[in-house]
């Protein structure tokens, strides 16, 4: 790397990636891959304004989360993370918090397992926060969003509404709890969640990023079955109602179609987190999503869109 | 994809790209790499009011111009270029150029040769315009940036300058002559001339994002060589000095470190643009850049830093 501030601020973050970074300061970075696996790759923005507030988090947990979003794409394929690249749009007056930035980005790489290195990144200046993720990764048969089949049984990781309560009660000037801030300030990538589950029947899945009501619709219409909901089922605290459960984005929780029996407790007991059952796919000539509460009908309020007002 | 106005703007883009976009709407695209081959990535941003103003260019030309930008980095790396990513920041009041943006995009991927497909992205509401690419490439064995032995050529392709003198004539006012222009928005990843170039003896190389003067430090630190250049031979237009063709970013023409012989006639011959040997490698026990102009020792000015003032 040559002189300069820009190559001054790469090499800090550099320093706090350790043997998290391979090869950075090339125009391209390598990718490790082991042979015979198919590579998936995705990208996902985390941009100031938009996103999130510089207010709500630090900089190590908005970098952090944007990481874990990006991630979190490759858990919904269930495939093994092996490379990240940064690209990051920095305001002049967040130089000094650079190496949290970094650690932040770090800390979500070193949970997503051993084979994710940082490899590469673009580093530029920008009037407001932009974290730019990309995350590569490989798996024998990564798995997608169609396959599911009738018969097949709907989980969901985890326990929802927390990330929606938050910016609620942000929005409202209130503090959230501890619960709903921790759950919107530092998600997980369910990684090792989605490699055990694809080894016990998963045949398709997606993760909640804009809600778990669209994110059914998503499902249903890549498979052309019928999604039947028990909305009773939805996992959620006492104190939010599965209409806000089902609605909030962000979660980065996966919903999973799975062929066969599952042991839950085990999962729980892996992971100290609960898989809940949902639902269950059925024949249907168009992909659709059917909820109900105690046998009758309702209607799933819908997910989060980034163009909607 | 489901419903609403994020998916239908991904949806009017997809359209355009028509079979150049492959699997869009996963969680995480697939990246189709042959057996055996090294695959590389690469990020890069432009953000609007740091990289470009749009009263200078059309959105197509600012896309195109972002694209290439990330594409060449797959150039410097003499890789064939496989997958491309956008991660597209859009502000309301450009809702209606999605179309033109998309156009943008598909052209250079369409430059870029026959087997890079646009397999995913992330679109979101932005205050500012910002448009990240990723893209991977794989090859037998990329280049990188160390490499050169005392002995090897040190060649530049095309004709620099363009781009410095673009924006200068924009800052003070002016409309840039119509060379100048066109070198700034709308540059060539030179792919094609690189794979030409590995397969003729290069074995180092860097694509100009910063300014020739950068590029060459870049080289001659990694290798651990001096990069001794006459800068009389450094390729510009009547009218622009050698400092200013050195000084200048976002040419992407490639920095080429050769042993053996070369054929610039044929290299020209294949592709329209000149190839230009301007300097020799030598021992050094530092990496260096000595530059001579008609054998007396000259300063090279340094190159664009995103952060200096």
């Amino acid at each position: 790397m040559g002189s300069g501030p820009e190559f001054d601020l790469v090499r800090r973050m550099v320093a706090r990636w350790g043997d998290l970074a391979a090869n950075i300061g090339s125009d391209a970075g390598r990718v490790e891959l082991p042979a015979g696996e198919q590579a998936v790759a995705s990208t996902d923005s985390a941009i100031e304004g938009v996103h999130f507030k510089r207010q709500w988090l630090s900089p190590r947990e908005i970098a952090r989360r944007a990481t874990v979003a990006a991630l979190s794409d490759l858990a919904a394929a269930a495939v093994t993370p092996r490379a990240v690249l940064l690209a990051l749009g920095l305001p002049e007056e967040l130089r000094d918090v650079v190496e949290e930035i970094a650690d932040g980005v770090g800390a979500a790489v070193r949970e997503a397992g051993p084979h994710a290195r940082i490899i590469g990144g673009d580093l530029t200046r920008s009037p407001h926060l932009v974290l730019g993720l990309t995350v590569i990764g490989s798996g024998a048969q990564p798995l997608g969003r169609a396959g599911a089949r009738p018969g097949d049984a709907i989980y969901v990781t985890g326990v929802l509404g927390g990330p929606q309560q938050a910016i609620e009660a942000w929005e409202r000037g209130d503090v959230p709890t501890a619960w709903a801030r921790d759950r919107f300030a530092a998600p997980r990538a369910r990684i090792a969640e989605a490699l055990w589950l694809r080894e016990r029947g998963a045949v398709a899945a997606i993760d909640i990023s804009d809600g778990l009501s669209s994110e059914l619709a998503h499902l249903a219409a890549a498979s052309g079955c019928e999604f039947r909901i028990d909305v009773t089922r939805i996992p959620r605290p006492a104190g939010i109602s599965w209409q806000s459960a089902v609605r909030g984005g962000e979660e980065y929780e996966l919903v999973v179609v799975v062929r066969g029996d599952l042991d839950v407790d085990a999962f729980a007991r892996a992971f100290g987190v609960p898989l809940t059952r949902i639902g269950v796919v059925r024949a249907s000539e168009v992909g659709r999503v059917i909820a109900t509460e105690d046998g009758a009908r309702v209607d799933l309020p819908g997910g989060h869109d980034h163009f909607s007002r």
